[in-house]
Order: C-alpha cells, then structure tokens, then sequence
C-alpha cells in the first residue's frame, strides 16, 4: 500500500509537467513561426452603413445587431464572377464606401473596382499602379498619387492629369511632413465632395543627408557592393526642410498655394475642410513650438482669411488632430487641446470658441464620430482609470457624458455605424484576451458577439501583477506591471529585469489582457526571471503636467521615477537586488544606457535598443519639442548626453541597432562606441544589416533570443 | 626553532610572488601606455659613406666600427645654430645623402634643409606643404609631389612647376596604384640622376564606390552629422581602373606617356630606371596574373623598346621586386623570380638572362646592396632553417655564397654602408631580445655593438616552444609556437587558443625574441591559457608551391593544415579538448569563422577581426590571383562563402572590425550577420568606428582587453 501510493504521487508531480507547454520564442514573439496562433483570436469587421459585416479571406457575413448572428453574405468566389475577369485574392481589404448603395470596393492586381452585389456584376474600376503614396475620395471617385516623385490625380472618369514636374528627392509632393510629427501620417487630403486635393509639398534640398547604407542581399549577382542610402536628416538645432500646402481645383486644373507666409522654421499640420469643401484649415505652429494658431484659408484663391485660435505655453504646445466638422451643423467643428491641462473636446460655432464640452483629470483618447441625430460625439478616454480606455458619448447641445462600452473596465476599441446608432465594442481586460460586442447607443444595451477563448490554454502562464507606487515627487501614482516568474516562490531570490520605455507618447502598463505584456516577458517569466515594467512620467494619457515635467531634461525626471521603482523593488525579498537588469527600445535604449551609466552599481545588465545618446543628434521636430535647441539648452543636452556618460559604465551593457534607422541613426550608437572606446569602457554592440529603428518579422525572434541570451550570460 | 622555520618558509613563498611583476595590457599590448618600456631597445643607425652614425632626438654620435664605441658627432642644439632661423625638432628623421660630403638632410615646420656639419652652416632649404606623395631626388636635389590630387615638381633651384590639372578622386596622379600588391608602395619614380620623373597615372573613375562613412569627433560642433567617404574598390570579378605611366623631363619640362597599349586589364609594376636614366623597365602583368613581362622603354619617346623577360604559370606569377643595375656595369642587372620554386637572383646583361645567382629549397627575403670591389651581392633569405633569416653575401662573378650574420641563428635585419666593406646586423634570437653586430663584409669578423637587456625583467614569463609536425599532405613540415600557460602543470588541462592567419605573405612563427610571439599570447598565458600558433601551406618564406597548394580555394587546404595542429593538441594531455578557442584577424579573420563553423563541434569560442567572409566581395588585384574571378571559378567561391556556413555556427563567435576599413569593406561582415539572422545562428558583432582594418594607438588595447574578456567570458 505504501509503494501503491508513492506511485501514484509521483504520478501525480509527474502529469502537470507533461501536460503544461513550454512557450518558445517562435510561439511568443511577433514573426514567430507560431505567433499568429498565440494571440486572441479576433474578427474583422467593417460597417455598410447601420449594416454589421464580418469578412475573412474568401467569405463575408451579415452580422444580426439583435443577436451577434452571422449569414453569409457573399463569397470570394461570387464576387470573382461577378466581375468577369479580374480576380480578387484576399476579401481582407475590402470596404463599403456608400451606406446607401449595394456596392463593395475591392483591389485587384493594378485595379481598384467597384461591384454591386445586388446587381452582381462590377460597375467601376480604375487602373493603379505603384504609387509612393495614393488618397482615394469615395464621392468624385478621384484618385491623389505620387509617383516618380510627382503628383497626379485620376478623376473618377479614368482621366489622369500630372499636377507637377519638380518633385525629387529634394522637392517632395503629396507625402508626410515634419518627420511625421504633430499627428502627420499622409499629404494627400481631398475636400469631401473630392473636388479639390490640398497636398503637401517639402522642400528639404537644404535638410544634411544622413548616409544610411544598403547592404545588397546575398543573391544579388549584378551589384556585389553596398551602396548609399542618404537619408534626409534635420538634425535640432540644425537647418530644416520648408513646407507649403498646395490646393489643386479638378474643374479649373488649377493649383493654389495657402498664403500662409514664410515656412522656414514653421510647422503646418491638422489640415481639414470645411462641410463645403471650399475653405482649409490648418495649425500652424512656430519652430520653437510654443505658439499655435489655427488658421482658414480660401481654397479657391490659398488667401488667409482668419486666425480662429491661438494656444501657446512656456513649455511647448503640441497640435496632433485636425478640427472636425458638425455633420448637423457646418458652421461647427470640434477641436481638441489640453490646454487645460489634458486633452479635452471644445465647440467652435462660426469660428469662435464656445464651450469645452469634456472636461476632468483624465484624457480624451480618440474622436470615434457622431450620432447625427442624438447630436451626440462618441469618444474614447481614460476617465474610469489611468490605465483604462473606454468609450463614451457627450452630447454636444447638453453636454451630458455617459460611458457606452460592455461593462466598463479594461481597454475598449470602437467603430461607429454610419448612423452612430450602433457601436462595434472590441476589448480586453486584464484576463479577458478579447470580447467583441454589439452596442446600442441610443439605450447603451450590449450584444456579446464575440468571445476569444483563451490562446494560452495548455501552457504554464506566469502571474501578471499591477499596482501603482508614488513618483519621485512623492504625490503622482505610476502604475507598474510585474510578471511574477513560473513557479513562484516567494522565498527565492530571482534575477529582475526592468523593462522601459519611459518616453512621451507610449505606454507600457494598461488594463488590457496581461495588462498589456509584451510576450517576451512572458518568456522571460518561463525561464525564471522577474519583469518589472513602470511608467515614469513623461509617458502618455496622464495629461500634460505629468508629460511635460521632463521638458529640457529629458530622461532626468524619468530615472528618478524609475529609481522609485527599484526601491519598491529592493522592498521585495524575492528580487535578488544584486541581479537587476534593464531593457529597453529607442526612447528606452536612451532610458537603459542612462540607467547603467548612471546608477552602476544598481544595474548589472543592460540591452539597449536604437538608443538616442545625445538628443542633438536627433530630429528637430521631437528633439526640440522637449529639449529646445543644443543652443538654448546647451546645458541640458550636455546633461542628458550619455557620450558624458560613457566612462561610467560597469555593468554589461549591449546597444542592438538596425543598420538602416532612419529615426535614430547609426551615428548614435557608433558615437557612444567611441566614447567607450576612449573612456577605456566595454560596451557590447549588434547590428541588424537592412533593418531600420525596429526588427521586423522574424527578424524579431532573433533579436529576442539575443537579448534573452545576454542575460542568461551575465544576469542569470 | 621550528616556529621560526616556518616563518621563513613562509616568507620564501611570499617573497616571489611580491617580487614578480603581473603585466597589464598596457605593458604588452601596441599603443599600451607601458608598451615602449616593455619591448626590447633598439639602435637608431645610419650610415654616412661607411660612417656608422647612431642618431637620438637630441645628439648624434659616431660610432667607431672596430671596437663599437660612440663619441658624440653634433647635437640638436648646435644644428638649430648653425641653421640660423628654423628649428628641427628632432635629430630622429636625419639622413646622411652623401657618402663624400658632410651634408645632412634634415626636416623642419613647413622646410627639408641641408647642413654642411664641418662648415656648421645651412647650405640648402626647400619648401614643403602638406602633401599628398612626395619623393625627393638627392643628385638634383628635385622633388616630386602631389598635391589637390595635381602632381608638381620644385627643381633644385627652387622652381615650382605644376605636370598635371585633371587629379581628382577619379584620376590620380603619383600614388600606389594596383591597391599596393605586386610590391607597390608608391608612385613616383626618379631617375639616379633626378633629371628625370616616372610617375603612375590612375583613371579609377569606373571602379565602383564602397560607401564608407566617417561619423564625426565628438567636439565638432560645426557639423553634427555623419558624412560620407566613399572608397574606390574595385571587386574580384568587376571593373577595374587603368593604369598608365608617365616621364616628365626635368629639362625639357615634357611629359610623355610610355607607349604600353591598352592598359585595361593590366598590371604595371616594378618599374625601374637603367644608371643613365634614360630607359625605364617594367613588369606587365595581364589581370589573369599568369603571363609577366619584363618590359623596357625609351624614357625620352615612351617608345617600347624591347621585351626581355616573360613568365608563365599555370596558377600565378607574382612579380614583387623591380629589376637592381650592378653598380660596377650598367648593362646588367639582378632580377628576382621564383620561377623555380624559390624566390632566387639572376643575372641579366644586355638585357638577356645570364645565369641565375642563388639557387635552393630556400628563398631570398630582402637585397641589401652591393659590394662594388668584390662584386658581391648581400641579401637575406632562409637558407638555414625555414624560420631564421640570416645575411648572405654571393659572388656575381664567381657564384660563390657565404652567410655573414652574426651568429648563424635567429632573424636578422641587416643595413650595408655605401661600399659594401660594412654591414649593421641587428638580430634577434629565441632567446636574444635584440644584439646589433658590426661586420665586416670582407672577413667576416663580427663585433658586438648593442645588446638590449631582457625587458621582461621581473616578471613572470611563460615559456615558449617551438616545433614542426607534418602538414595535412602528410610530408610538408609546419612549424607552430606554442606559449605555455603561465605556472604551468602538466597535470592540469588549459583552455587553448588558436592564433591563426593562414594567408600569403604572412608567417607568425619564426626565430625571433620568443619565436615572434605577439605579446597578446604572453598575456593570456599569464590568464592561464596555452596559446597555439602554426604557418600552415598557403603562408609565405616557404617557396612557390607552398603557398599555390590553396589556388583557386582559399581557406580549404589551410583549413586541413591547422586541423593537423588541433590533432597534435588533441595528443597532449594538458590541453582541455573541450576548451579550444580560436583567434586571427584579416585572413586570420576568415580562417577564424572558417575553422569555427567547419568544425563546429572543435572550436568552442572564435574571435574574428576584420573577416573576409566571401572572396568575391574582395578586391580585385590581390582576390583573383588566389582565387580567379567568380565568373570563372564559381565552384572555388561557392565552397569558400562562409554565407553558406552561417547556419553551421554552434560556438561564441564574435566578429570585430573596423568601421572605416577600406581593406576589408565592412560588407563582409554584415553580410555574415544577415546570413546569420536568417539562419537562426548568433554571433557577436563589435565595430571599431572611425578606424581601419587594424585599431591603431591605445585603442588596440581596448580591442585586446575586449578579445581577453570574450574568451575569459566563453573559454575560461
């Protein structure tokens, strides 16, 4: 009986160990083999008009709003025949541009078409070919591309005109500006009746190249040797590019530059038009970046007409959305600001402002539209919680809010029906890996269409924590993530590695699913380490005080609040305080070699990824924003600069760069080599040849196991 | 009485051990801060005639050849007043030009002057500028330079006059070409006379451009931003520049070009002028490297006049030393071939050759000069041993040879007075850290001047052997070095490195000062590894079949040879086989990663330095001569690409170059580092910026601390 019953315990030590999975990297890290298959499932869902419809490869459905029911609506194989010749390989891409007309837009191999599936045949289609950049306008049918460099636009006839001739490398048309800062992710806007294009046009033939390198793949037998390639690189402090906004008038063929005066050292963005698609609007923002003003413009003759609003500060002042016309109401838009301390919706009525209609400690995230009827604006917002999103209404007459999401917790993503009648609500929660539900806005009842179910299911996952610790003021709460290591036992000691960003405009630690863990660091939890993940001050969501207090300094402010999270950490017997580690990517490679440097007799180990070492050499738009100059704040990038820095490192530290980045360029790393070099210090150093400031695909998998094998080396 | 017994035994083993001094990188290591006290002294001689003079900074000093004794010649001070104005630094670069006069030539700021010494006055000054080239003719006491890429020549009377308008990064004027083989190191010639210039004329315009990139010295604040410098590199395989020679006459003030034919594809090297001065002769070499012409032309026409020598091999021929004039017969000259196996002279008059003048299994190394009298010729060569090189003197007329050294053994250098009745015989030995010997030539007798005291004096030096075991062909011997760890016990088992370079004209064991040992392996001896070093076939001073054994795939039988070193490790008990590490840079690079993923389950840990990994991204003149074209030799590049050994790599490996390297382009090792990514294999990468294919100065030792550490990281 005694050996019976040994048996069956060592039976039982022995199952969990055979059923648990093991994760590898191929499993946790983006490009990995098996990736795709380890993330929460989702849907792909798109609105036609108050219409729900989910798509997927080769089948599209109906989605009953009532019930979450689907029916098939079309397949891929019908849509192929209802267009005769062309053949559709992925319904993924498709759309449907009109609410009141039974047409999908689809692209095939150099087409866009578009066919009527009641009619079942297709009824429009436009050559394409490749284009640098394209803006498609679903009324007129036009097309905007550059191509070779220069602008042209197609009208909705398949009429092509080519609008200018000096585009290069230097003149450049129709594309992103000002390094796409202040919200800028294209230079294509048509008005909406897609009459008129504004377009963007750079001159930056007197912007310094940066000489990044092409490394020529291994089967290239025509060309054996690398070659040059410049990147246009304005540098703080340093000469920038000149920008203007050019009108072009399909019916006249005329183009009309904004009057908007002398760009040099001047930033134009949030362009918008007016309902009549006859007036542009435009922030316009000085170089030192701490006086904005909104300006209209005539499209037909690019005169100013006025300066509707003005916002400066002594810090800086940061325009990243363009205004948003009442579709009620075409003598009001909505403009976003946090002057008042976070990001807030105000009302302008023919052009002046006449009330703020959010209003509190928290953030407005993202305008998602409008109940045209309810005159109600659906917004999403962290007002339940820092780390929260959820999504809310305010009506714009009574200024009513009220939250309209499945439950109000965790991280909520919407899209709005044509009519804001409906809402598609797709979230996490911290141990929700994802739910999608219907949502009624007018009564806010909630239709669960979708439920992930768990994609870890079989695996040993490690314990995710989350709590908030005071910053180095002793006043703002941070919020952190840990992710306890598998097998947990509090009275070991574990090597703890501080993952970091800490830079504006990110965030680490939020209420989504493993309060938003990067997957390595599960992987790391596996192999027996701590993760410990903080965001310092600097970091988004929390407003503006909380990002502007690293103005001049910045990474100063972040590794005090940072240290406040090593001496929570130091409070916990189970970290091994003589094991601590820190990793991080670009503003985090700048925060980690700041740390090691630093605080060397804190951190043992440090990876530091597409590190920024000395802010004067990197872009004017982001690096003046909060540094100013390196000649108004020579005493802050003097500061900040780690090439100072570099005869302080004791630890082991390795800088990883992509040999193309284009964000923060090579000159970076190799300049802190140098330094170390000099200094007589022994950094360790990667490069990924072709790769720009982040790895991609499963370029990414190996750079994982890189960083993961330096700390086994040296922390572990 | 036992008690104080055991105090002194006690004090026995404490004493050494306080007594030996430990060395530090920077005793041992090149630009080391304690590198000049840790190398043996050395003499600074020159001959004035047959006047030895031993010259310092600050004094010169006769140097009495019978007996050895100095007794002070002049002093910098006493120059500095005879010079009147200027002001020489230094006595360091001074030469005596003139056997019958008592001239010195000497340089100051801006200035070369002349000093008549018994006259105590300046008797001749000329300016000179920051200069490209620059060669100085001591009969005409004319110099040509380059200067703005343009060539000028300033007579002796001081006239400037401007030979060429169209240098540039394109066409260059005056330089090596051919990127220094075929024993080129520079590009302008003059006749003895100084009437007369020889000068190499480039068109490198259609060579292609490695983007090479200067990133800027931390205090240039005028240009942040990294820029470009471009090299000209012409790839095994692809276009290459032309090469043509011009004469300018001193006195006709005409240049002209010699009348060679089409210089596409072709090598122009050697050149020589005959005792008037009015034929020039050279080697012409087509680009397949396998047919060589001695070639002569009418200085005054460019007129070919006659071909006098032509050399064929199916593999190679390398032509490396111009053809040398007797001194006491203008119409013959010494040339050097290794066309029967060994680098050997023959004798040429009236431009046929007459008989060859040495003759063995053993090859000349360097001609010395001439003894006019007794029509001697004195060179150097390995007639001995293979790993010594003494002095020889051989009778033109007669035949006859006789070694002249002092001693017989170890390695000497050696400096002829202007008759040839003396010679300077500075030498090293195993054992000898450096003794410089007066001989005379003429009976022998050889007297010591200079012996340097041991410099290692006080500290622990391991010790090191030498021996032979046979090649991978089972007869060629191979000799290695081995340093024995530092307290060595036969008993124990040590971490071993293999040092390796593995290609032509190269050899790291010889009987220098500890067999030549780099002071590197002393250091890790005293870590406590045993360091092995071996000159497989490939490697130079062994004759012509030796080094061809690896035609056409390099790396392949070098590889086999230093696996016969690992096996005769492998047969000592006290090396630990399961700790062999592996070391080279260049070609030592290339046979690093070679042997680390040939061998992957030998070679635990590997440090590459500036690798050739694919010999087609090579240059073209020293690439195609061991391995012809990939065009026509796809096999031999396929099997030696370590891209295809990216996936077999199982060890730490760590590859470390230069970011300037203009040698081996640092495409190389990016290209591993892609092939790598891909493969799923991961070395460790390091990069030098701003510096070439080897690290100059102090950063040397940060390069060597950086090798120590990976292999105390990985090995230990």
């Amino acid at each position: 009986m005694i050996r019976a019953a040994l048996v069956a315990a060592s039976m039982m030590m022995v199952l969990p160990m055979v059923a648990q999975k093991q994760f590898t990297l191929e499993d946790l890290n983006f490009g990995g083999t098996n990736y795709r298959n380890m993330i929460p499932q989702n849907r792909s869902l798109r609105w036609w008009g108050d219409q729900l419809v989910r798509v997927a490869a080769d089948t599209c459905w109906t989605v009953n709003l009532k019930n979450g029911k689907e029916k098939v609506f079309f397949t891929r194989a019908q849509v192929n025949k209802w267009m005769g010749g062309d053949t559709v390989r992925s319904l993924m891409g498709i759309t449907f541009p009109y609410a009141d007309q039974s047409l999908v837009a689809l692209g095939t191999v150099g087409k866009v078409q578009m066919v009527d599936f009641k009619a079942k045949k297709q009824v429009w289609s436009q050559n394409r070919g490749e284009e640098q950049a394209a803006e498609w306008n679903k009324e007129s049918r036009a097309v905007a591309f550059v191509k070779g460099d220069n602008l042209y636009v197609t009208d909705g006839a398949g009429q092509t005109r080519q609008l200018t001739t000096d585009g290069s490398r230097d003149i450049v048309y129709g594309q992103a500006v000002h390094r796409n800062e202040f919200g800028i992710m294209g230079g294509l806007f048509w008005n909406p009746a897609g009459t008129r294009l504004a377009f963007y046009r750079m001159d930056q033939s007197m912007v310094t190249d940066y000489p990044l390198i092409d490394v020529p793949e291994m089967d290239d037998t025509t060309r054996y040797i690398a070659t040059p390639a410049p990147e246009k690189y304005p540098m703080a402090g340093q000469t920038s590019h000149k920008v203007t906004v050019g009108i072009y008038d399909l019916a006249t063929g005329q183009t009309t530059y904004l009057q908007a005066g002398d760009p040099t050292d001047r930033y134009f963005t949030n362009i918008a038009w007016n309902p009549d698609g006859d007036m542009v609007y435009m922030m316009e923002l000085n170089r030192d970046q701490n006086d904005c003003r909104l300006v209209s413009y005539d499209a037909a003759t690019g005169r100013r007409i006025a300066e509707l609003y003005r916002e400066t500060h002594d810090k800086y002042v940061e325009p990243q959305t363009p205004i948003v016309f009442l579709p009620w109401d075409k003598n009001s838009f909505i403009m976003q600001s946090q002057k008042d301390g976070y990001n807030h919706l105000y009302l302008f009525t023919d052009g002046k402002q006449v009330k703020q209609l959010t209003r509190g400690n928290w953030v407005v995230m993202d305008m998602l539209g409008f109940d045209e009827k309810g005159h109600n604006i659906f917004f999403t917002a962290n007002a339940e919680n820092p780390i929260q999103k959820n999504v809310y209404r305010v009506n714009v007459d009574g200024g009513t809010m009220a939250r309209v999401d499945e439950g109000g917790r965790g991280w909520h993503d919407a899209a709005l029906s044509a009519s804001g009648k409906w809402l598609i609500d797709s979230y996490q929660e911290p141990d929700v890996p994802r739910n999608i539900a219907i949502v009624n806005t007018t009564d806010g009842k909630a239709v669960r269409y979708f439920t992930a179910p768990d994609p870890w299911q079989g695996y040993t996952v490690p314990e995710y924590r989350c709590g908030s610790i005071k910053a180095d003021d002793g006043v703002t709460d941070l919020y952190y993530r840990m992710v306890m290591p598998v097998g947990f036992d509090p009275n070991k000691k574990y090597p703890t590695v501080v993952y970091v960003y800490g830079g504006p405009h990110a965030h680490n630690v939020d209420a989504r699913w493993h309060y938003c863990s990067r997957s390595w660091e599960t992987y790391m939890a596996q192999r027996g380490y701590l993760l410990y993940i903080m965001d310092n001050r600097g970091s988004e969501n929390r407003g503006r005080d909380f990002e502007q207090a690293t103005f001049r300094q910045l990474g100063q402010v972040e590794m005090r609040d940072q240290m406040q999270g090593v001496n929570f950490l130091r409070t916990l017997q189970y970290v091994d305080t003589a094991r601590i580690g820190v990793h991080g990517w670009s503003f985090g490679g700048f925060m980690t070699i700041s740390l090691m440097t630093n605080y060397p007799d804190v951190f043992k180990v440090g990876v530091a990824g597409g590190p920024v070492i000395d802010w004067k050499w990197y872009e004017v738009m982001y690096g003046e924003r909060y540094m100013d100059t390196p000649q108004t704040n020579p005493d802050g990038y003097k500061k900040t600069s780690l090439i100072n820095k570099a005869a302080d490192l004791k630890g082991r530290l390795q800088l990883i760069i992509g040999l193309n980045d284009p964000t923060v360029v090579p000159q970076h790393a190799y300049s802190f080599l140098k330094a170390c070099i000099a200094a007589g210090t022994q950094p360790d150093f990667y490069v990924y040849p072709g790769q720009g400031h982040n790895m991609r695909g499963h370029q990414s998998v190996h750079l994982h196991e890189r960083i993961t094998r330096y700390f086994d080396d040296y922390l572990k």
